[in-house]
């Protein structure tokens, strides 16, 4: 089998060996969103410790109404008997590939996990990148090329996925697009899955956002959960929006033999946070402003040591790229060298499916809040979050190496000073 | 795609939908635990509801140790880097599936998810029957045969499974059963998957027990979990024990692309009950002993009716046979009539693989117990838990099921009088 663990996964779990062996690793390169669980969440999941019944393969009928509101609150009529909850959306993509079948168009980068479930489902992803300036949403006329040519080769192609905001980049597909990818998926008859887990965290709420379920419902699959917003990775919950019960059902006969359902009082947790008290309202709209501060922050200064960034607009990403410094000849070599010279992990563009060649790493900011339930929240609930001072000292770690790495002379010039190694 | 809904998970949906519209059911299909959750373990999850990291995709490392030594307890020394968590032992013996690659043979009859798994894997089970009285391990000398005519065949098989004790026959393989199957796979190079889910719940604690680990340990996975022995199948979390490092890889690979890790607060727990604390192993000891107790009687109830049934050994399962009836020409005839006719939800043995002219079908004792903590708390503290009145009335719900299907008679009078729908 030619899979190996999950990108982000195996770098965080190599940035905490490193730094159990003593090393001085800032981790930008886990995707992890950094923040305490809110205490109405937390109470939400100790009142639910009595259930333990597997229940319903698609999630808790209080969930699956809660998670209709949510997606009613933004412009799309959901019907709760066609949402399906999973331990994470990670696993309900996989199973939409199993479900839907036959080769998926993925944006150019795009999350490392699509083209790696692809190859575990056992079909084809067709990699197309983005419109110029934008990310996550593959260029529609790209698309129908790329589908027209796969289809003459005899390839069965039934789907198309989009970020919306993406990871890596960062960036919002326009609405035009959107709907221009919509038309292109009705015209070759194609399943578009809305990968939306971000959606929360677009840094303007003012921005204009367009999901493909509100221009092409009958063919629109979105998925999101409460990882990213409301950080709740480590408890796995996730929710798919299917356009239809055919599609449902398949999704669901999935589940039910992977699965079964999410973790129970996850589920009772999850319920509450989808009605979107206004606690929670409050708390994901200070986690997009703090995630929007420091994204912006870090692409600042990325670019100012020379590389193109486009600006973030959403999520907790920003996808630098290199070229102009004319150093580094592939994503692996940048990415190694700051990991490995100037202690700073990152992600090489390759994992995300970008050209070897293409010399750019994704950047996580969520890990610069601090360490501990307490400095995060102290930095969540700061006016000036830049000057915290583990965050100060980390953005000055980000400096020296950015300084180290740019400098001209020497390869050894640029290990970063700060760097010798600590006794554990 | 040609999957469907569980199998069991359907019927207990099923059953719940026929409750609410007013149909009495008894819920003999469904193999969930029927008991309460012990407060030392609502305790950890509470108190572990700060845990929101994704954490390590092999799970926690005190998980990890405190599963190593609930093995070491049980005579088979343990590598915690060489155990794998997941969310629950479902996705673990799916990602083996891909893990390892290749065909599966499977026990006939045998769960009803391994060999809907294998589908969606895009492998083929070869189904071989257990030596007579015994289940959950096929016939170590019609394996041998099965695989050298699937090789001759051109087919990769690289792997054979047990459940031990069995689902849905109840019945524990005997020790020379499991040794002379070691040595068949040892012969034919085939990985030995050892579902032990089971493994705590053998009635009689002085059975002998043998895990192909203890004879094979260098080609045997085990996998287990919480959701049998201490009924925590709605928190979903299982536990693997791999042989070897590259295998350990390949299952990580898998779940780090599928589900990242299991939920954060019930690794927890989890971590606390695999240290097998006394008020748990207490809790463990009463939940055997009523399973045993109940279990038996039905099987008692079921002979009488003129039904073949070996007595159950492990777990909550039987496994009737209606042969002698001469009745029924195939498992889902005989499984309709029961719901149908009698408010009684079991499973055909065709949901486990079973030939359809075989008219028998899978009866779980567990939700006989009764609705509700109380009541279930009420039964399993008891030292009659028969005599319970919830208890006693489903038995007699059931006595009347048996005794109007196996009358002599027009088929009307098989429906029980007991029947008449009850207005919601």
């Amino acid at each position: 089998m030619n899979v190996t663990l999950s990108a982000t996964l195996a770098a965080n779990e190599d940035i905490a060996r490193r730094r159990r062996a003593g090393e001085r690793i800032l981790n930008l390169a886990f995707g992890e969103a950094g923040l305490p669980v809110h205490p109405a969440l937390r109470e939400r999941l100790e009142a639910a410790s009595r259930e333990n019944a597997y229940g319903p393969v698609a999630g808790d009928a209080s969930l699956r109404e809660a998670a209709a509101g949510y997606w009613e609150r933004r412009g799309l009529p959901t019907d709760p008997g066609l949402v399906v909850c999973g331990p994470g959306s990670k696993p309900l993509l996989y199973a939409l590939l199993l479900a839907i079948g036959g080769d998926i168009v993925l944006p150019m980068p795009s999350w490392v996990s699509y083209a790696a479930q692809a190859g575990l489902a056992g079909v084809h992803p067709i990699m197309v990148p983005a419109p110029p300036g934008e990310g996550g949403t593959p260029d529609p006329e790209q698309v129908e090329a790329a589908v027209l040519a796969a289809r003459a080769r005899g390839r069965a192609v039934r789907s198309v996925l989009v970020t919306l905001p993406d990871n890596p980049t960062g960036r919002l597909a326009k609405p035009r697009t959107v709907r221009r990818l919509a038309e292109v998926a009705r015209e070759l008859d194609l399943v578009i899955i809305s990968d939306e887990i971000y959606r929360d965290l677009v840094h303007d709420p003012g921005a204009a956002f367009l999901s493909p379920a509100a221009v092409a419902p009958e063919r629109t699959v979105v998925t999101s959960g409460l990882s990213k917003s409301l950080a709740l990775g480590g408890w796995r919950i996730g929710v798919a929006r299917v356009p239809s019960r055919p599609l449902r059902d398949a999704v669901l006969a999935v589940a039910s033999e992977i699965w079964s359902s999410p973790a129970a009082p996850v589920q009772r947790a999850a319920a509450y946070a989808y009605t979107e008290p206004p606690e929670l309202v409050e708390r994901v709209a200070a986690s997009r402003r703090l995630h929007g501060v420091v994204a912006r922050e870090v692409a600042g200064r990325f670019s100012r040591a020379g590389a193109i960034v486009a600006e973030p607009q959403g999520g907790f990403y920003l996808y630098p790229d290199f070229t102009p410094l004319q150093r580094f000849g592939t994503s692996a070599e940048l990415s190694a060298a700051l990991l490995d010279r100037h202690g700073i992990g990152v992600l090489p563009g390759t994992a995300f499916g970008d050209r070897p060649g293409n010399p750019c790493v994704r950047v996580a900011t969520s890990l610069l809040y601090g360490e501990g339930e307490e400095r995060r929240l102290a930095t969540l609930e700061s006016r000036e979050p830049l000057r915290m001072p583990w965050v100060a000292a980390s953005l000055g770690h980000l400096d020296d190496a950015l300084a180290a790495l740019t400098e001209k002379g020497r390869p050894d010039a640029w290990i970063t000073p700060a760097l010798a190694p600590v006794t554990p």
